[in-house]
């Protein structure tokens, strides 16, 4: 069913001429994905910039029941923010909306606009002596309003959080262009049910979240960053123990790295060395972060270390000497995704499980994709502090992507399947969108997906709100 | 309408002689509130002893319409758990169900059911060398389903966040019978619309929550205490500032005290005394944790004093010299509530408006209130960190209570309506339940209230769980 052209003309009408896009060119960057091929077709793309605006539309949508995209950045991974190819479905961005509405330093809030970039508020809250501690691959085009609706992670939330425990309060639109004004500066709220919570994560399927009240935190006044080399998993589990015994939630940020991603780093990756002679199977990318001037964290860190080795947790250490030093091992850890591509994608997981069944996971994950396919060249990586891992196997070497991308579906299969069988996630940051909707089915239980079809039917009962994403038939 | 005989004699059967509780004399701690004086009735007390059996019980109930009151610790301060006075609604009390389900130090997590007392789960987190921060008044009695449906705060707030930001995973009995099984111990899991905290905070409206993955944390390994006399709200609020920036997430509590508060502790509680020679308008009880061997905690803290004393925040201090010391100092803040009894019961308020509204909540609520009153004696205490205050003005000295009280529901009014005035909320920790659910109708959205009641009728069509709490007709 095609879009009618009155909805069209109402539609450009309420947004005006910057806010439109219906040249298929233009149309391009908002209808595809940066990564993986998502595609789809729009007849418009509408850019409200302001909260009213963003009502009118889904108010003219829902009494044409005319489906609605949400979409801030555009860099999701899972297709959630892409319209299906059927040209039948609006695109609504949110990138015009970039106002910082307020700032209060001494509640320790931002509040900002769906459209603001993560990396912009960052820098807002840095103007400001705080911390908004989100941070992602993505930051520097991700927008707030897909953070949220995707309950973004990244490699501080061991330290502070998921993206929605640093919400206080939010403004929706909902499906009717009713406009709920959630945007409390609270830190202790007890009158009702929590809707925040319900609108972050929901991937844009029961409203489009227009402005957000932000946590601000101090600004750390030291880090000590090191890079050390574990015989294995196991012992990278052990060493985040004792290192969170000894240094508390000193611990940010503790990242797992397999010795064949970061031998695809340092091949690919120009002007990246190995910190140490030899080679070791596995390596933690550690951070402490400290608040206080008088804080001894370096003094902390190496005595963690010396405790470590003692125990024969690591094998090599080295901790940075300097903030160069420091973004030098960085760089091994994030250019890890970059890395990949040259070697050909690897097949993406995106997983968590409890800490304590890390170690067993990828065990298991890894003897099942080499027993189903031997020259397959499984690779791990990701934030042990969460249980959450970036399970990629890459393809054998010189081997045919097409034919090897093939087995996606029996992979996924098998090592999801593992994941469910250790009380885990099948997505534990990037959320369900198109890619991972049909299998969820398999994971969740009948009641908890009625509950949710049943919670979609009570706030969208003409369901409106991107369609055919995140939640099954 | 009253519950039918058989009704009762199926639920019964269902939680044995052991699980039954209908005589009247037994039954009054479970329909009556130990402050303000709330009670109700009820034909039944049922309390079973397992989640099937709490399902079963909810069977019954949503097949034969008969209303359902959750109860935990029945330590609640609205009368949310509390059956009305028409002896129609059955009171199932989760008091039974007190088991430690799993302890999962590597994972940090702690599976508990809902009759568990808090205090208890606290002592098993550190016989395993871990800390369960959430701590209030009525540790010692309360339990954790209450807790959590009413998403408790307390005390550290401020570092660790409400009782919902400390839970992984829920297994809720939905109000037809089903068992949802959310009992995930994991830090991102982003498959559909987060039903936890949907459950937490929802005062026993959307089914019953049995049990609970909760987060553990580092304990502590230093505290340093100090009382410090400050000149005005606004001083304190500037200290909590000054406190975050020199030493951060350090800061766990941050307790402000009403000096009138101080008065009626030191009149009533026996050894207790005065720090100061002198006498301050206002008090604040802060408290830095230490979690490195290393920690230079007290010299932090003394730096925080100075400078402080510098600006002219504080025109007194003491730091705690030790544990005796600090426990004498939180006694002044411990003993507030129990001080104000003998100077007959103020009306009490647990509000809440952003940090940087304090001051000007605290000065208007003040100036209303003499202005209606003028021997009225406003007091004011609570978690500055939070927002949160207890406002309780007390009765003119050597008033009549019950003449006094008659002026509750217009003192109410004007210190909600200021509160609502400054972005506030009129139920910051203790929830609406009875004794708030009408008033919420004059500070929420009509929108807000829609869309609860939408979800209320989605997940409880039958309206059986907790009806008439809570949510407004």
């Amino acid at each position: 069913m095609s879009v009618s052209s009155t909805v069209l003309d109402r539609l450009k009408d309420i947004v005006g001429p910057k806010g439109v896009i219906d040249d298929p060119a233009d149309m391009e960057p908002y209808v595809t994905s940066w990564r993986d091929g998502l595609r789809g077709r729009t007849p418009l793309i509408v850019r409200p910039a302001a909260t009213e605006d963003v009502a009118r539309v889904l108010r003219i949508c829902n009494d044409s029941r005319t489906p609605v995209v949400p979409q801030s950045g555009n860099t999701g991974l899972t297709g959630a923010g892409i319209p299906f190819d059927g040209n039948d479905e609006i695109v609504l961005s949110l990138n015009r909306m970039t106002n910082v509405r307020a700032v209060d330093t001494a509640n320790d809030t931002l509040t900002v606009e769906a459209g603001c970039i993560l990396a912009d508020i960052q820098a807002t809250a840095a103007e400001h002596g705080r911390l908004f501690p989100l941070s992602l691959g993505a930051e520097g085009s991700c927008r707030i309003g897909g953070n949220l609706s995707t309950n973004a992670g990244g490699v501080q939330v061991l330290r502070y959080g998921n993206a929605r425990d640093l919400v206080l309060g939010l403004e929706v639109v909902l499906p009717n262009g009713e406009v709920w004004d959630g945007l409390r500066g609270l830190r202790k709220d007890n009158t009702g049910y929590d809707l925040k919570h319900l609108f972050m994560g929901a991937e844009g399927t029961l409203g489009v979240i227009t402005a957000a009240v932000l946590k601000l935190f101090p600004r750390p006044k030291q880090k000590q960053t090191a890079f050390v080399a574990v015989p294995d998993v196991a012992a990278a589990v052990s060493l985040l123990s004792l290192a969170r015994d000894e240094c508390g939630d000193a611990v940010t940020c503790f990242e797992l790295i397999q010795r064949i991603g970061l031998e695809f780093v340092l091949r690919h990756v120009p002007g990246t060395r190995d910190p140490f002679d030899d080679t070791y199977p596995w390596y933690v990318l550690i951070e402490l972060w400290g608040q206080r001037p008088g804080d001894h964290l370096r003094e902390d860190l190496e005595r963690v270390l010396e405790l470590a080795m003692d125990k024969g947790l690591i094998g090599n250490g080295v901790v940075a000497a300097s903030d160069t030093q420091a973004a030098a091992l960085w760089r091994l850890r994030e250019e890890l995704s970059a890395a990949q591509k040259p070697e050909g994608e690897g097949i993406k997981h995106d997983v968590s499980v409890p800490i304590s069944n890390i170690a067993e996971f990828i065990e298991r994950a890894n003897a099942a994709v080499t027993d189903y396919m031997p020259d397959i060249r499984p690779l791990a990586f990701g934030h042990v502090g969460d249980g959450n891992l970036h399970y990629n196997p890459a393809p054998p070497v010189g081997a045919d992507i097409a034919a090897f991308k093939t087995h996606t579906a029996a992979i996924n299969r098998m090592v999801h399947d593992i994941v469910h069988d250790l009380n885990g996630s099948i997505s534990a940051e990037h959320g369900l969108g198109r890619i991972r909707r049909d299998e969820i089915k398999r994971y969740k239980s009948a009641i908890e997906l009625d509950l949710m079809r049943s919670l979609k039917r009570a706030v969208d009962p003409n369901n409106i709100m991107n369609p055919g994403k995140m939640l099954p038939d």
